[in-house]
């Protein structure tokens, strides 16, 4: 038994509540290693003929990566509180192991050898708003969506799509092109926007922020907001705004106040001074977002900053009942300014989504004490591995997935911002070298996974842009010069999404390893205790047989996508899958372990 | 290489910031089996010729437990931010860890593979007060510490010392009590009294409280309170009060309300009542301290009871100037509770000390936004399993101690708050079997350890008892009562640690590895870089040769025990240690490398 390569630590992934009166407890072991886990649990102050107390429960394998099994067993403490261990054994040797260590025998005189999960308290439980489990996202870059009022256009604006997008200009789009195409959102069948920053801002993007608490005149005003807010709402469309916190513009007058008197400033202190003046080359002599001299980093620990900002974040919520924040940079601003952030906005409207822009391991970030979600690159990656780089097959790739979802607690995934590309990156479309075949197998899996998935404005119609300015085109308005079978398919999938609830976060998810020669396919079940489906994908240009890995016969299963149902005479299943296609089955009950991680 | 075993994350106890501008990278691995770790960083957003630019660090191996090594680095990143990975060889085989998994090269194309520790905040480094490292403790039950005011004698109050310790009696303690008694100790030579609850309560020990805005009349009155402070204070003693807010006494006037008039009390949701009327038997239909029906747990989500118990935390700091709170049962009220308690009272008072009873495993609550430290059990245990048990040797002793250390950043570390009993366990001496040269040994450690030590009142003295209710004795006051032999050893301890920075948390710790017959010996060092001290504890009963694992040759060594100075001629210095003896030795500057945990 490789007892190093066992791993578990209360909290966080490993042991939380994934429900006021429901725990989650997971562990680690190295992979085909162990065969059975046990988990050995009682409430810490029930002892009989003083000998602890406790309940077996068996542990279900929820998935395994390049390295690692990991199992995973849920129990509901009658008193909330919980202290346990694990009996692990490999056919051979069976050990129990604790906080202390392992032990050939689980030790009964003393609860202090056990891990402790002292108290579910339900203040500390992590809890996403429930609207977003679904929600489909669209990310709106207001510039490029649509230009609705040509009266706040800036000067030197560009006709509309008459030339590709530089990082220094303009094509006019604003808030009234978006309230002018709420029609074409509903039609694609989103019911949530994430807005790229709004506010006041020097450059096209307005990630540098002249100030916090005013539109950008380019894009409207209070007025066209509040209209904007209303007219989603009235459609069943949140509102997300992004807020910049971790460094204003160039142009903030605060930083200009100090570029101007440095230590004399009444400002010297909103910033990180290194020294003063301040001066921007050969390097800024100040603290930045990257290098750039442009977007100076905001002191967050000072107290005028900090109620400054949140006063920005509760003034969009209070006064324009926007529905989400997403915070951009999140990582690098403090945990204890989010975690008063949350406080404050939370108090104002307690189902408010708070979305962080976190590349890598976001876990400290999603305690339940700050963000409600983060954007979920990991995933953008372990696509674009697949589809575009080439770089893994089918099974790495659920792998990696894998190695993903177990990185966080369920309820965690529930929320997940699953992307497939934003502003920041090359359009999906572009990634695929052109091939919409592997783009619609990309939106199947996006639309058809866990966590809360966003289209980046345009995917849908299939344009394509490289990275930054490139992805950031005006949109194309033009039918003809949409792709209007690929916007079908997206829509076709929303639909089968919110049709479906097992398709989106009312199932759990669970990786399949089926049959099928070469590693062509990769397979997932989602399943909620009635309804099974099953997602296959086929990464090879041909055809493919993908055998089920459990018996379905005389089941009828119904192809979702076609709409055909049929019932299945073998034993096991085997679907014939079109090369670069997908296939989305369905039938009663699931024939399966909820293996679910 | 065992990958399987390899283990990091970002924050927690892996990577963190041990000051602003300084973070600590840790890593663990299968023992024996890593030869050489190097730590690969640099800033993510300094890159030449389209690659990013990174240091190596060499990272050293900081100690060894049963299955794993542990290595750390030190790195004080230019613009506080850091991306980073390892690389790890066996002496075969090299490969690069990353955050998304192992690479035989360290990918130079993209950073996204690498851990991250985005930005050190200042207001994210957990910081304990500066005075608690320089702190040696004395626990006060007050109830059993002197009766310096027969006039609040509770009825029934027994002469002092005349009979046993029960559950029920009471011997007349108080405040003035301790107030007469401040030269004794000054004398011994602490400088921090933690007072076990001293508020309005039904019980001896006032862990049932009844009133937490008044001082028990047994003890005193605010007055007493008042004096008491003043007194510690003038004297250079830190003064800490015990607070329990997991749960009140029965006698609480908001639960008598709900006993007696059930739904209909304003109280009814200040507890976590199942149903209504409140019983009490066979088993309280509420939520309780374990299942104690006189101990009502509070609902510390219910807006109310939060600000009641927050004005209780502020009131004491505010009014009465006290160093610290001690949070009792605090594993079991949520974290959010405690982050906003923490921001509550620090507020008034910034270097006001926090510290919570948790017995397990406590990095959930020592992230920097609950406590300042918990109490040190798991220390607590180790010192039992060797010195009185007899469980472990003193390689084991080494083993488990490095496991604790490695649980928790250095920072944590050297706050944590260690004991060797207390009010909830039997008293030292009696853990000891009565031999007063494992008590000394105890002591001896006790007092040249990381983080801040504990005396439990009587301790000092040789006051034996069993569990609680044995070990709340009265206070031995006649000399002749009093070990006084024992009392000196402690005194002079104490004055060594205060002398000899090095002892206390000037220095840093590290377990030797030295030679000696039949594992008889352990040994760490302490050192600061201009001095080391060596302690050396013999577990046999026979007086033991420990040869120290690194050369001395030509060094003056002072014996810090008997202040003898002597120089080595020896290439390596063998200390004679005498049965159940220990031995303190000093020297200039460090011979050995600083692989601190």
């Amino acid at each position: 038994m490789f007892k190093e390569a066992i791993y578990h630590r209360p909290k966080d992934n490993y042991a939380y509540a994934c429900a006021e009166d429901e725990l989650h407890i997971r562990i680690r072991t190295k992979k085909d290693d162990i065969t059975e886990v046990t988990l050995m649990a009682g409430d810490p102050y029930e002892w009989e003929h003083d000998q602890w107390i406790t309940t077996m429960v068996q542990m279900k394998k929820t998935g395994s990566d390049q390295l690692f099994d990991y199992w995973l067993a849920s129990i509901k403490p009658p008193y909330r509180r919980l202290r346990y261990g694990f009996i692990l054994s490999d056919g051979v040797e069976s050990v129990c192991f604790t906080e202390k260590g392992f032990y050939p025998e689980p030790p009964l005189d003393d609860i202090a050898y056990y891990f402790c999960f002292p108290y579910l308290n339900g203040s500390d439980v992590f809890k996403a708003p429930k609207w977003v489990k679904n929600t489909v996202w669209y990310q709106i870059f207001p510039e490029r969506f649509a230009n609705g009022d040509q009266s706040n256009d800036p000067e030197g604006t560009l006709p509309w799509g008459s030339e590709g997008p530089t990082p220094e200009n303009f094509f006019g789009g604003d808030l009234e092109g978006v309230i002018q195409n709420i029609d074409y959102l509903k039609t694609i069948g989103i019911n949530g926007i994430y807005f790229t920053p709004i506010f006041k801002a020097h450059s096209n993007h307005k990630y540098d922020t002249i100030d916090y608490m005013e539109i950008d005149p380019q894009f409207g005003n209070e007025e066209t907001l509040k209209q904007l807010v209303q007219t989603c709402h009235e459609n069943g469309i949140k509102v997300m705004l992004d807020a910049v916190f971790n460094h204003s513009g160039f142009y903030f007058p605060q930083f200009q106040d100090v570029l101007a008197n440095g230590e004399n400033s009444p400002y010297k202190d909103w910033f990180h001074a290194r020294e003063f003046p301040l001066k921007t080359e050969p390097a800024p002599n100040y603290d930045a977002f990257g290098f750039v001299p442009e977007m100076p980093k905001l002191n967050t620990e000072n107290p005028e900053v900090k109620e400054y900002l949140l006063e920005v974040g509760r003034y969009w919520v209070r006064e324009f009942d926007i529905d989400g924040w997403r915070l951009d940079v999140a990582n690098e601003v403090s945990h204890a300014f989010w975690q008063e952030f949350r406080r404050e906005v939370k108090a104002i409207k307690p189902d408010l989504y708070i979305l962080g822009e976190i590349w890598h391991d976001s876990m400290p970030w999603l305690r339940g004490d700050q963000f409600d979600a983060v954007m979920n690159y990991p995933f953008t990656t372990n696509i674009l591995n697949m589809f575009s780089k080439g770089t893994v097959g089918p099974t790495e790739f659920m792998e990696n997935m894998t190695t993903v979802i177990h990185m966080y607690p369920r309820n965690v995934n529930q929320g997940a911002f699953n992307l497939i590309g934003s502003h920041d990156t090359p359009r999906i479309l572009t990634e695929c070298g052109g091939d919409i075949n592997k783009v619609k197998q990309i939106f199947a899996i996006l639309l058809t996974f866990y966590g809360t998935p966003c289209i980046y404005y345009g995917d849908e119609i299939g344009m394509d842009g490289g990275m930054d300015p490139g992805c950031r085109e005006c949109m194309r308005w033009e039918t003809d010069q949409q792709n209007r079978d690929l916007f079908e398919h997206v829509q076709k999938l929303i639909q089968l999404r919110k049709e479906n609830e097992v398709l989106a976060n009312g199932g759990d998810l669970q990786f399949l390893y089926g049959a099928c020669e070469g590693d062509a396919c990769f397979a997932y079940s989602r399943s909620n205790g009635e309804k099974t489906a099953i997602v296959i994908v086929n990464n090879s240009q041909d055809p493919t047989e993908y055998e089920l890995p459990f018996e379905l016969k005389r089941k009828t299963i119904k192809n979702l996508w076609t709409g055909e149902k049929f019932t299945a005479e073998a034993e096991k299943l085997v679907a014939t899958v079109e090369g670069n296609g997908f296939a989305i089955l369905e039938f009663e009950k699931a024939p399966i372990d909820e293996n679910t991680p």
